[in-house]
């Protein structure tokens, strides 16, 4: 489904309602073809405004019928540059995630684990789309974001920084994540289902981590693994 | 998209790779609309059965386009009864949860975690559709399933075979699963991203337990939650 609408846009009850929570100020509109939701009340509540679409031009406006007859409009998003980073502890960076439920699920698991940002590349990967910011529940606009055109120049830059590169990876040599050492500051790299992180990014990394499994199936989904991995990383005795 | 078929099937490349590897057996033929990928070798080296289809076709035939060009069709899924379980340690019952990727992902993380035997509602949530088959990268046929009309009568008989309950719930009374005793046998209970478990089954329960979280999202996505939950009680010293 085509979007014909160029502003930051989110969707879904459950995203309205935690942007609404947490980060009122960056709402400036809700499109709604709901006329009797609980929600309505609480938009009215903090002064956004409402404007009243139909279902069909909702599903236009985000490319999608998964909107639960609520959009909102945000501000412009703002991307951090990779030098407002470096008094951060814990980042994620995602190399080529290309399924809108992954890149949520992992924005939604790095906001419940206090991850300082997320970095993502403009052109390996799915953008912050309608979707993405559903799947997210909002951590879309609660998490910090840097977006850059060259990942392996990003990698140097942490390195620079002090930050430790760990790229989770599944292999024999790959470190078991809930046995590591403290890492003061790190970067944890995720890549994508199909293909892995790029050999090239692996080679930069500091250490190749992985969660120990049990079964025949020998990787969790991506996003499953993050949130195991940030567990590990952020809960870890320092 | 309307399914008219009535086997089992299942459909995606890496499942039907896990599938082939793990339990040819149960396969039983093969329909593709691709004439060179390496998945053929593999399947004709297995003598199975290929049946060529169109693009369209297979997409009539699971009703979905994410067929990836493959769809096998299984023997006719067995599910254990209760009385079968007895013997298991480690069990994952499943409340309503009706969003395929989730219940793919759940069972992916099941198989990764070795769980013994996923338990699901015949009326509440969603079926082993071959999106779900596809999600859980074979999962689905790598694990035991018991499907049961009544939950409330499992969740009974599994505590008088000596079962302990956990429900999955981010409550401030919930015990921070990272934390908890070693249980000899156990079945987790997971529930629905919108509504959670039925507060009768939470009752039933023996405990109540929740993932600490960090963030302002009080929750992960439910297949995150079960890895990491699947993680912890599958990795505690005994």
């Amino acid at each position: 489904m085509k979007v014909n609408y160029k502003k930051d846009l989110i969707m879904g009850k459950s995203t309205i309602r935690e942007v609404l929570k947490h980060r009122t100020n960056i709402l400036k509109k809700i499109f709604t073809c709901s006329k009797d939701d609980s929600l309505i009340k609480d938009i009215l509540k903090k002064n956004i405004r409402i404007e009243y679409l139909s279902k069909n031009k909702l599903e236009h406006l985000v490319g999608s019928v998964s909107h639960q007859s609520f959009v909102g409009e945000i501000e412009k998003r703002k991307y951090l540059d990779i030098k407002e980073c470096k008094n951060f502890k814990t980042i994620v960076m995602l190399d080529n995630i290309c399924d809108p439920h992954n890149m949520g699920a992992i924005l939604r698991a790095a906001e419940c684990f206090k991850v300082d940002c997320v970095v993502f590349s403009k052109n390996r990967g799915v953008d912050i789309t309608p979707t993405v910011s559903k799947v997210s529940c909002g951590a879309s606009e609660l998490v910090s974001l840097v977006k850059i055109s060259n990942l392996q120049d990003g990698i140097s830059k942490f390195k620079k920084m002090g930050f430790t590169i760990l790229a989770a990876s599944n292999e024999e040599k790959s470190m078991d994540i809930t046995k590591m050492d403290f890492f003061e500051k790190f970067v944890v790299i995720l890549g994508s289902e199909e293909r892995g992180i790029k050999s090239l990014y692996k080679k930069l990394a500091d250490f190749l981590v992985k969660i120990p499994l049990l079964g025949k199936i020998d990787s969790l989904n991506v996003s499953q693994a993050a949130a195991v991995i940030l567990y590990f990383l952020n809960n870890r005795p320092c």
